[in-house]
């Protein structure tokens, strides 16, 4: 039988699924409402940040209620505190699809620059590290987490390319210049949810392994040699 | 006479003063290689960011073992739990200052584009925030918590600034460009640094008043009648 702390867990876990799934979807939304050129999306994905964030209050009370009343021991310690982390880069990963819709805004009085190719594949990659790394978080797949940690080098790779390419079309013509800047912001803020899902992902690996692999450099090595 | 928490509890305080002090250190850093144009106080701001992430870990497991010993209630379990999220928060400052230092490094391999005056004063004033910040966290002290949250607006101010005198060099020189996006970059990094510095803040006013100031439009107004 399930103890009052085990469903009170699984609760938090559904919860944080579902402030993965807005975050996800806003992410989707932002970079849908680029491609489309559709400023009134973009003003929806700002509005549902407001979501979001009341999510993250919620949550943030739920785990300081379960770490007061339970007082969990070890595992569920790291469960708990793992989920805090975990809420908290969710509600950041909502604040960039905002600044990714912002600059949407400003990008839709203007023609479009060019066709788009490396930035929805960005959003993409994003979007899947965002839910692989929760999958991960609930079924305690250290594996899936090192997996979205690898993609992130993907995505540095993309923003720079973006960076570069933008960079030349401002040389060639000073009339791209403020859409290209727009470009290279959005770019860095899906770079930014990368870095999110990856914190989330270190997390993990944390909280299954009780292992500590942030700034470890040597880990990279055990991977390879796993 | 002091419990054996409370005086484990003083040592956590001790210690994110230390690392708010290397996260200060590093801003000063890496504005100061900026404005000399110095290389090689860029590439130690670099290297000295590998003791904060250290420090971050030591933190972390100091406050895990903290929460699993004593398993401490209500004010001792918001103070550990702030605790953690300064924490991470400072870690990211320092990862900041490490992109202005990178920036820099490229910076100085062409001519210095324009005195630069705002850069500075939001340097200076970031600085202040994660000062201020960290004093308000060890005094409990929430009025000096919200002035930091207002010295945010300022900052914010300046970045936009920084953005359209750039954008306006860009526009009249195309030859300025590769460095005008470079001291965007920069002006952005300070102001994610003022972010997360009213991130702590807004951490230690719930702490403080138990009160989540986060995401509460109202909040604003209620400060103002006190």
């Amino acid at each position: 039988m399930e103890t009052h702390l085990q469903q009170e867990l699984n609760k938090l876990k559904g919860n944080l699924l579902q402030m993965a799934g807005l975050a996800e979807r806003a992410i989707s939304n932002a970079v849908e409402a680029l491609v489309k050129r559709d400023t009134s999306l973009a003003e929806k994905t700002m509005g549902a940040d407001e979501k979001i964030n009341q999510m993250e209050l919620r949550i943030d009370d739920m785990c300081l209620k379960l770490l007061a009343l339970h007082q969990p021991m070890a595992a569920d310690l790291r469960f708990i505190t793992s989920a805090m982390r975990i809420n908290t880069e969710l509600e950041r990963i909502g604040d960039q699809a905002v600044n990714i819709a912002e600059r949407v805004i400003s990008l839709n009085q203007e023609p479009q620059l060019k066709p788009y190719m490396d930035i929805p594949r960005m959003a993409e990659i994003t979007q899947s590290m965002v839910r692989d790394v929760l999958d991960a978080f609930v079924n305690g797949d250290a594996q899936l987490a090192r997996s979205v940690c690898e993609r992130d080098d993907q995505v540095d790779g993309l923003n720079d390319q973006v960076f570069r390419e933008l960079l030349t079309y401002m040389m060639a013509d000073s009339k791209t210049i403020t859409r290209a800047v727009h470009l290279i912001i959005v770019s860095r803020c899906l770079e930014r949810i990368a870095d999110h899902a990856t914190n989330i992902a270190e997390g993990v690996i944390f909280m299954v392994k009780a292992l500590v692999i942030k700034h470890r450099a040597d880990v990279k090595g055990e991977k390879e040699g796993e």
